[in-house]
């Protein structure tokens, strides 16, 4: 066939490349986007382009911005003295649905792990210690994935924050291997009212 | 937050509107996205746009091309003198996918159905009827879904083309119930090797 069809191929070839989505679902969501082109696939193609072409990572905290500092690093109502530590975007916004924690992020990009060689350094971890002296935090939330590794990095982390602030995990409610980004806004909210020292 | 997680926001929300995709995976594949904005997320939105802007009907089959005629209506190596008929456009796709078939295609978009109010004029079924004795059609290939309403359209076509030419449908291989689009490449070829007449 035609430069037409390549045209869409390309289009299903690039869909299937996102999460959750194969060959079959890439190809529905392609049909679906070209009966409805003016009113979702127009809208959906300049949303995209102006996300690729503006969005990058807070210099400070690792969230995903427009501009070099994200809205909540600028805010002057979140610096509260508290950070809450995540392993990435995902979890960050799973903590802002829950509209329960009024203090900034600290986003590591992962987690310590021994078996994919990643070491502090690797993350965000040497810039978390730099915020906690620079931005006169007093008291440091993990809000890590109830993983291994995720505890792993929690421990490490607790460690090198010793004595310079307070460093609290979420307790309560967060499943044993459960991941932050799964579980719901009550869920949150409660495992961050619960929290305690580590 | 500000103008940046808006934008970020928009894009989640269009994403959430495609099939297969809810609020959670919509936010996943946003992630991913952003994480992939040079080698993934601008090149899918420059294919969006261009599909956007060009996909269209064949004015003659009803496949989605991005001139007024697709290429299997205007590649002269298909005019074989066979029609097949499929209801949508995924259903064409998948029989190209089979590559069994080397006639032409005419998309009903849709079936005929009591329930819906879909008459024979809410469909390409007159269309069908004039393509007939237009193009020196000898047999229309009937490869609708094994449903009910499917099965209800294929007996009108074959009645409306009685005499006209040979009206076959696809027969074994289709699972009872089973949709066209979720069948393997050889179970298609199974179907049309052993069609018969209706
Ligand atoms: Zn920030
Ligand atoms: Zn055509």
């Amino acid at each position: 066939m035609g430069d037409a069809t390549r045209e869409i191929e390309a289009l299903i070839d690039l869909m299937a490349r996102l999460p959750g989505l194969g060959p079959r679902s890439a190809r529905r969501a392609v049909l679906h986007l070209i009966k409805k082109r003016t009113r979702l696939m127009a809208p959906l193609a300049t949303a995209m382009q102006t996300v690729a072409d503006n969005a990058r990572e807070c210099v400070q905290c690792g969230n995903i911005c427009t501009s070099d500092l994200c809205d909540i690093c600028t805010s002057g109502k979140r610096a509260n003295g508290e950070i809450c530590v995540v392993e990435d975007v995902a979890d960050l916004w799973a903590m802002e649905r829950a509209s329960v924690f009024g203090g900034r992020y600290h986003v590591l990009g992962g987690t310590l792990s021994a078996l994919d060689a990643i070491g502090p350094e690797d993350l965000r971890i040497p810039a978390l210690v730099r915020r906690v002296g620079d931005e006169q935090i007093t008291e440091v939330i993990l809000a890590l994935n109830a993983t291994v590794d995720g505890q792993t990095t929690a421990h490490y982390i607790a460690d090198e924050l010793s004595g310079r602030c307070a460093v609290t995990s979420l307790a309560q409610g967060v499943p044993i291997g459960g991941e932050l980004d799964y579980l719901d806004d009550g869920t949150i909210t409660a495992a961050l009212r619960a929290r305690k020292g580590v």
